[in-house]
């Protein structure tokens, strides 16, 4: 039986890694996206049908895929290792839980349209950008707290000062932090900042100060993670793929080792000679 | 006969590397540009007459122009080779689809603004620059594609959220998409979240989320793909003009493999002489 | 009586190292923080009596915190050697200024907020992050300089210009520099613009000359600087960890200098040997 | 005589390379600008008589200046060679042009506003950063250039398009490229194209093409300039002070010559050694 079983998952490593399995598995995500996007539309009750019932063959032909991917590791905890596994699992299963139609079809759509994502999962390029941007989140989310500092600070004060001048802007420090987050965005922000000056003839000292505080430091976290999640990727890629200036040095590192090796031989050599010579000399 | 061909052919050769022919050629297209600009003005019919006799002869000249470049070269094929070549073939053979003036004006002036282009396959630095652009285009596609599945996403929660508050922004999924971009440009953004904050009171985390995950995209495709492309024009240039710190490198790694080899032969030497040593002591 | 001294500082120096009390700190901290933020709800008058009593109590807790600090310290010099424990010591002694609560509460709080910054001195990333952005100051400071020229000469233009067409965005030349600002920011600029190209329709080139001034000022400034501070930190990371190509042709540098050592040496004793040997010969 | 021109040479050298005298200057160029900017706000006409002499005598102090800093060359020749002189020259000049005051205020006050960059001419600095951008030009002249055509040809395209629309904002092409400048920059972009989706349901993609596209070009040219300009400033600054990358891969570039110019002497040698080695033994 054991032979049945390997010659079975045989089949399912074949078809896991066929180029036309893949491409089926793309295409019905994409057509998953495409009925999910339809249902925004106004349609006839009857192509809605159609849909309901494309959208159930969608969620059977996930769980079958994951299925086959699942038995075609020999052992299921490796599967389970690899990250984007889990992200497929999670969101196919997401779309099986049973929400009663009638009163949450909202809620029942919205948990649809995460599919979309798998995209991400079976495309490898997006793997890649996605691992760098996840990669980032780290370096990322100090800078984040920094400017959250920023805006707590700034948010609490611009209430302190301008709650009674607009309490829709400025009523308390979550609605001052929006505002704020609209004018780092140069949205309308002269509009905020004219009705403020009215009572305070000096607060454009406060809007101008907190848009350089934000644009530098947001500036600073964009171009920073960016640049250094870059650099590495190039660094890696020119080592493996054996050119550009970094494997140039790594060559020259190795090959001066190699000649220090070779000298300390030959002074040795040199060494022996110079004594033999002065025995020689001195006989 | 083949060496009258050969003859015209040398004429034609000399005709288009002369630097007074280029300027010649970068003139009518700047005086075509300049007649196409006019056409938007509200002229004299008189001055329209003038007008179409001279478009008459740009695109006479330019066919001129393609037939002496073609008829340079040496084999046809080579001509056709070379991307730029094509590139205005099809410029100026779209200028020459007859379009009945009458009821099509528009689109026969359309397809005439078209030959502005053809500035960039005449000044070369403009090629290089468009050279590095469409150089970039598979880099920017695959992030191009993870901002349309982030506006996607969003495109299809939004309409399913906010569709009975506003359907001109909120409609369809399409409708979304586009409010999206505009969000994304930060124009009047407030205004579409003001509205839907009515309704949904944490609504603000839709638009905070989604600009957040765009700028970052956005920003990253942007940078990355300009310094991709900059760094490795940089490493071919350094090496080309020998000078700065890649073809510094490239210096030392060859010199030290001549410094490795020479030493191997230095060891062999000195291998000999200790040999040599070594047999008179023992003789 | 010195060894009391001495043991009670050995108490306070585990205190401060104390991964639990740093914790405790900066929980502290955090409550401040979300103390300051509840001040501005409206809220329940008994809830405020708690609100003050807390208040009393970080106020005291930061005292206490800085003394043990300042105990733990072998000389007191030391101490204040550091710029973030004066930065510490600066805001908490603000927020103990007696400040009557009857007439001047807005003062009194907004002494309070800046203890969120305390966060900054507490997070090693964070005053890794604030240290960057203070180094980059002085760079920064002449492309301010370059900057504040350009808006001071289009501000007097400005000013000249357009004080008859609308007094309140251009009555004088500081009201001009902050319309200028607005319009560097792209707010509502094309409002301002299509109001003086009524009287002067050439204006459209004086704010096109500017905005393309200030991007390309200001986006080599943030640039510049972000990438001149990275560089650095780049550079001085790879060398710390002795990994990446600046520490590698760091090695190679050194051991180049070896290798050269060693074959003076080398060449000494060959000298030594030709020497002898010519000697031998010549005998 | 030529004695004491000399020695009233010396003099004159001493004075221009005077920190106090430095000073000095700057200090005038600021006191200069402050004027300017005082005369767009409303005085009393006594302080206006204060403000014309003050005036009289910051051009006086200018010129003796210039006339100081000419005498103090050797060659008057040198003088006019170095481009920050004839700038300095050229704004001085420009405020002595006489404009009756009657008629003419505007253009007088015009004229002086740019003695403010002289500031510039006199802090190093910002010379050095003046120097930075003006040698960008030439690189940004074509990508300006490939920014020109962009706008030229969508200038044109709507005007066809949208010109019986609004005629406001298509009316021509240079108005078109006004309206599209306005879109680049994003303001109020979304009230232009909901008006033109109202006959052209398509004219979306109109907009959103012509966004990217310059979005994409002009970062390009911004982000690619800068980086330019800096990787060159930055491996000249490292050269200069001996220490970064730079400058260690040029010390072992040139040992490395000297290794194998010491190893060319050493072979030699060794040569000898065997065939001296050789003739004994074949004795």
């Amino acid at each position: 039986m054991s032979n049945t079983v390997s010659s079975w998952r045989d089949h399912f490593i074949a078809l896991r890694s066929n180029k036309m399995f893949e491409m089926t598995v793309i295409a019905i995500i994409i057509l998953s996206a495409m009925l999910i996007g339809a249902t925004t539309y106004d349609i006839d009750p009857r192509w809605m049908t159609l849909l309901k019932i494309l959208d159930v063959g969608v969620t059977l032909f996930f769980m079958v895929e994951i299925l086959i991917r699942m038995a075609a590791e020999e052992k299921l905890r490796n599967f389970f290792k690899d990250g984007w596994n889990i992200f497929d699992i999670v969101i196919v299963s997401i779309s099986l839980i049973p929400v009663s139609e009638n009163n949450m079809v909202l809620l029942a759509r919205l948990l649809r349209i995460f599919r979309v994502l798998r995209l991400v999962s079976m495309i490898p390029e997006l793997r890649v950008l996605m691992d760098a941007l996840v990669k980032s989140i780290p370096r990322i989310g100090y800078v984040a707290l920094l400017m959250f500092i920023i805006f707590y600070i700034f948010g609490a004060v611009g209430s302190f000062l301008y709650e009674d001048i607009n309490p829709t802007l400025w009523g308390d420090i979550s609605i001052s932090m929006l505002t704020l987050f609209r004018i780092a965005t140069f949205e309308d922000w002269t509009d905020v900042m004219y009705e403020t000056m009215h009572v305070y003839s000096w607060s454009w000292a406060y809007y101008l100060v907190f848009i350089f505080l934000t644009a530098f430091v947001f500036l600073n976290m964009m171009i920073g993670v960016v640049l250094d999640v870059m650099n590495k990727e190039h660094e890696k890629l020119s080592l493996e793929q054996g050119e550009g200036e970094v494997s140039e040095v790594r060559w020259i590192k190795q090959h001066t080792a190699d000649i220090e090796l070779r000298m300390a031989r030959m002074e040795n050599m040199l060494e022996k000679l110079v004594d033999s010579n002065n025995n020689k000399q001195g006989q």
